[in-house]
């Protein structure tokens, strides 16, 4: 402790990464951060933005760039990005940003950090476009986490040929997250011609009945073949798992 | 109305078969039979043995018999099976009966019944063997409205080469019954790939969240195909509806 | 195929029109366009406006002219009719483009399409006039795909003499669509009285418990006579299905 | 209260009677009875026999017999009548006892009951055989309050003629309970043909998808014409509201 | 019908209301407007303006107006009366027109129509200061159908001495409305201390579970006293229940 | 640790008594019972015997009689209870049995248990006789930690003088458990009139919507006073509420 | 009375105090308040914002500051505060104004209000930040209610070691709010740990199946440990039953 | 194929075995068993007994048996266990049965199978004994897929400490299965704990609201951590989804 004490009286050590040091979270003007979160359980902490106004949300993700060298936030709209960019643009000049767009996801690092790289793919794979945005939040986890991500796209099961002709780009990698909305039939589909483990991610898609997704996630449920589900267009949590299952291979493979 | 009068008086006639026929509809011991539903809207009236006794069951059979020279029954339990046996034993002995086991399906002819045979084609399909029971109901209303019946079995969607090899035998027919239950995928993967009408029929399988046929049902009305739908385990219905479609092809081919 | 590769060299096929021929479906810039639906499954592919933006819409619907010579849109708003004419006026003036106003509907021709004409007819028939968007859109679909389309309006249950007044012509059509809200009784009550298949469309209003169309759509599921039945709101479901009715009718009268 | 209390003494008066006089309740065996409640609120009590042992609903029925000269239980098992029976045979053998049979409905009275007599009438439809229990029921209990009850059986939509026939006859009561199951459908067409006011009594039949009752419930309260409602299978409630009613109509006669 | 007909001829009667006479509804330009509710059903009709354009509702109005001498619209919103306003001005200056503000309900008449007078009584009680608009809805109706109408405002549970001083003035009337929303206890205490039959509105009040008027209906429905229910803000239908129970009271009275 | 183990090898203390002592629980042979949830939580452990053999729960009660000297067991049918009785019998002669009948609830002391007084006391109140087995659950856990618990019974709303002639009683305990089934309205008009806190407690009677307590639940949830909740039937939990609160109070009248 | 007159006509007394004193509420502009009710139930009144136009919500502010010389608004957005602050400067400049600002809450009290002060103390937990405002509104409340109140935010169980260290300052606490969304567990955990009674606070927060704060309840009602609940966002109702806890400790220390 | 059949005609390889090799499923007499997809999904197909009767279970076993050396079945009585012994006594005498007792899950093998052997291990980690059913088809399913199975029992969150002393060997695993009831909350608490895949299988105890596990699916739906989740009781697919994580693990390290 005394050594991380030095460090911020000697100016080379920010009051927020002492804090992350020695507590494993920081406090900031918008609440705490669990900077400890990735070390403990995996997977990096993100900043959710639904509900939060544009400057707690840049806040925090300056909170989180100045503890772990990374922040990531989700559903963003176009004014949490822009609260976001001023921010970083004052406060942390040197750090990159990438939007994945369709997906309102923000990625800032650090020059100085590193990358998780991990030996292991994932496949995120949807049933149609209106599946674009959770599959893209997905994908962005698991990305951060170092994985290898592969997209498929628009193999939903109307018109089954779009499907089938990509079995063996499927069964190439580690683990699978397939979106579908509507009666989310494609997970069922895809579990039962290859053996990787699917997890399945229901989109908010559909009206009426079993709309909002709630008819995708029962028959996901409810699937004939073997799935593992996340709720309704939760992408962050199906990229998560995704990453986990990842890292396992990593490791395996470095043993 | 004199004739039907003076047939009464005769003998010739019971005093049943006169009510249907002056008025539509019989009053019978265990409550009014509709006799003239089938001439009406082209659905012959069945006897639900849900929560009905063996005997009140019994009774509405002979009724349906005495007035319109058939009884078709459903949802029948052995006891019930028993009653109706004996009951017509005594008061019927030259009736015909079929019993359509795996169904819970009853029916009964007088001798000088004559059967419709329409030139239409009715395909009822299922998923698994657990959805035996609503589709073996749907098959039976459908071939007692005529229509040639042909029973596809366990082309579930968790095997699909099961499914595409049926493809051309699937086509053939003028309109199809499909059953599934759990997450209920089949009829929307049979409806993306031929052009027949497809009646999905949502069974009781499954359990949790969804169970009791609820997420396939819901997934059926989301469905990204072209599908109408009946209630859970709603066999009669099914087969009500595909038989009706099969009376206008048969009706469109005699024109 | 070399037939297909030369006329594109040639400049006689556009890559678009190429690519649905060679694999089905189109990858347009906002996504894939399944092209070979309609040969498929007997019902053309739509492009749902709901959750997509303008300009989406407006890509697809040139991707589906372009591809197929025809366009069908649904649940349009006058922002997206008006993205999707401008782009039509640029890239494809000599398309035709109806709008059917209240259904939200709008189909665009190039001029070599040739409509299908089934020798066949369907009712669209509701309850009242909250029910038209969805008729209008079952109609609109049923007409595409090649069907006589008899609208009958506003005969719901609450004054029946509005409803017996239409027996007979009810009686001629190969199919209704029926659409109801509220309490949803009319299917119910038609399929009583003729013998023509009825497909029950719930209509979202109502309000407070079953509201949102669900208490119809319980109750035609629940219906005690032989009904099939559509998600709420479904029309274009509704219509494609019973364009599908239409074109077996047809097909029986071409034998 | 000294005249009771004297009564009480000379052996004229019960306990029971007494404490029912002074208290408005009575207090025996097996819980407390609301002898008032007829006084203060228009409606007998009844006891609910759904939960409660044999011995615990013979002690009731000998309570509030002793208290108010009558006892009415209701949805009695077969069990529960032979306890009843065993128990007034014993206690009260001047009683009399009419069992309304297919309402699980037991109605003691004591040879000085001074049944009441309205000048107003009642009538109970139904739409099948599987609504007797509650429509007796609600029969039961209307008739308890002095109302003429007039049953009119099997009604239901699914052919109207059977309804239409009998307007005239709905339209000489002072109110109506309509009793349906599955889609509960019928109330809401007999409120738009006559002008009386219809209490919708919804049934728990059906299955799947809005069974138990609950299709007709919901559809009942988004009726298109102007009905009120009670619970699923409530017939006491919907004879209790009709008997006051009822209570009004008579109430004016005498004005 | 020859009568009719010579005076539209004679330019003595409008083709709407000629209409109106002859087949018991009027087409007009915004769909058909029934006007034999009232002779029918004894609940005149009304336009509910929900999900209607401004010129939807002037238009039904105008129509309603002109083939029955009155017209009600309900659920109006500032706009929907400015169109109503509008319209009247040019068409028919000379009706009156009454806004009951605070329940969104407008009612026009002609000088020559003639306001039904009932000899029966309607109290609408309310339990908050948010109940105050489904509960002016119900009061507007029954004072149209002719009834005396009594407000009796803020009386809930949770301070029952408000209550219990209004018994006596409760008793009075020959049918009550009593409106609650969140937990909807009110009708049920209400019905417990008179003898006066009692309808149950539930109002949309209310967060969480049991939320949007849920909870209020559900316990109005499992009340321990005798109720009847309305749906959830369905002031409308409460209001014509209480006044069909208020013209049979009148009728009684003038036998 | 030592005087522990020396203990267990003189004889003077069990192996369960040293494993409680030493981890907080102790594994039996069914299951592992938490024998330090009083010490910690402030809640004595139970055995509820919901989805037990007989077998099972005899075992559970004698590992926490042996282990702390008493057994809380809750939810015991009959078989439950003489199972139990019988291995105490043999096992733990010297212990007391009290059963409390119509709760399901069973308490076993050894001789040398220590019951805890506390000065402070609980009021548990019931709306009629069917809410008798959760309230006594409720009342029995109360007791065992300590309170004094005081019965109040059949105060329901639908006869309120019952409920207003005990005010002041209710108004001398330090907290009140208010079970109520069907509308659960007694709870929300106790907290109107009191000002001790009061604990809901929904009873699972009622049928139809709303049925199984979900009424009362819901209803007690969106109360206009001021209530805490338990689950429906969950009179554990709510008694066990009840005495953490009576345990404060005592802990405050002892500084 | 004579007094309050007397002082009245010496304009010692407004009418509105006056009102109070004699019946317990204020007939104001925008609806009657409840004026006694602190002094009955031992909550003070407050007036909900929601579903009230400012200048209603000013109003009964005024109301409650003229009767009781204290008002509580809760729900409040900033308009309303406006409408508040802008009456109250003019008609009552002498009272001081305290604004929860993340709670949408506001206190106004005039000169002489003495406020409560309890011997007792209350703690309010957080699992997260979005948790703030339904946490905010019941500290609020407990704190006008005399409590002292502890704020312990953002201790969820995704990092246990935030939570386990703050157990010494939990257990010195009369009663704990906790409140928590999403998945709800921090209420469970809290309970285990420390034998304060818990009440549970469900949040809002949350998308897909379970959002909305139903999973958080539900999960609250379905603990292994012993909570009561309060409804969804409930602050105030959590806030008022901590502070009638806190009252009986506070009267126990007193006695 | 002409290998396959020269084996048949020769007896070494039994009809149904040759089916299975040359179509991938084998039609007996109680239904087609898909004998392909372990090969083809990489999980075994199993016999549920759910809803079969004991002689469908044994034939279905026995066709297993015969065509893949393995059967598995799961949900077994002791009457569909009585059934299989007999028919594998007779057909099948060499065969070796296991039966996990408490898991209702039989495998039987003949004496050539060649059991999986994965070097990846798999943790079943549950709450409480009420949990053990499910869990133990969660680890009789992983066990079949080869990978080393760890059980860890009772270490709900009510007693945190339990948990956390087994940190470290939960850290050692691939992939964790956590079953809880109730709320549902330890697989969120062991996911913000462990860096390990958390797979939440939901348990249905519990009752009330959000009992039959439907508290702790939605709760763990919205877990705060990084969860997938199975259905209600479904423990075959969370243990087939965790030995398809353990075959990649296994995959992976033998690279």
């Amino acid at each position: 402790m005394r050594d991380i004490l030095d460090a911020v009286a000697a100016g080379e050590l920010s009051p927020e990464a002492a804090e992350a040091k020695l507590r494993g979270y920081v406090t900031g003007e918008a609440g705490r951060f669990d900077a400890a979160r990735e070390r403990r359980s995996g997977v990096p902490e993100a900043v959710l933005a639904d509900g939060k106004t544009p400057a707690e949300v840049a806040a925090l993700v300056a909170t989180s760039l100045e503890s772990t060298d990374r922040a990531i936030a989700t559903r963003l709209t176009e004014e949490h990005v822009r609260a976001v960019r001023e921010r970083l643009d004052e406060e942390a000049p040197a750090a990159s940003i990438r939007l994945h767009d369709r997906a309102g996801v923000l990625v800032a690092r650090s020059p100085d950090f590193e990358p998780p790289a991990l030996d292991a793919s994932v496949a995120v794979v949807t049933a149609g476009t209106s599946d674009a945005v959770p599959a893209g939040e997905a994908a962005a986890i698991a990305c951060e986490m170092g994985a290898d991500v592969d997209r498929i796209s628009d193999v939903g099961v109307a018109a089954l040929t779009r499907l089938t002709d990509q079995l063996e780009r499927l069964r190439e990698h580690d683990v699978l997250v397939v979106a579908a909305g509507r009666e989310g039939a494609l997970p069922t589909v895809v579990a039962g011609l290859v053996d990787v483990p699917v997890i399945g991610l229901p989109v908010s898609t559909g009206y009426g009945h079993g709309g909002e997704g709630e008819a995708a996630l029962s028959g996901m449920l409810q699937s004939c073949t073997a799935l593992s589900v996340v709720n309704v267009d939760a992408g962050f949590t199906a990229g998560a798992q995704a990453g986990l299952v990842a890292r396992r291979a990593d490791a395996a493979r470095r043993e």
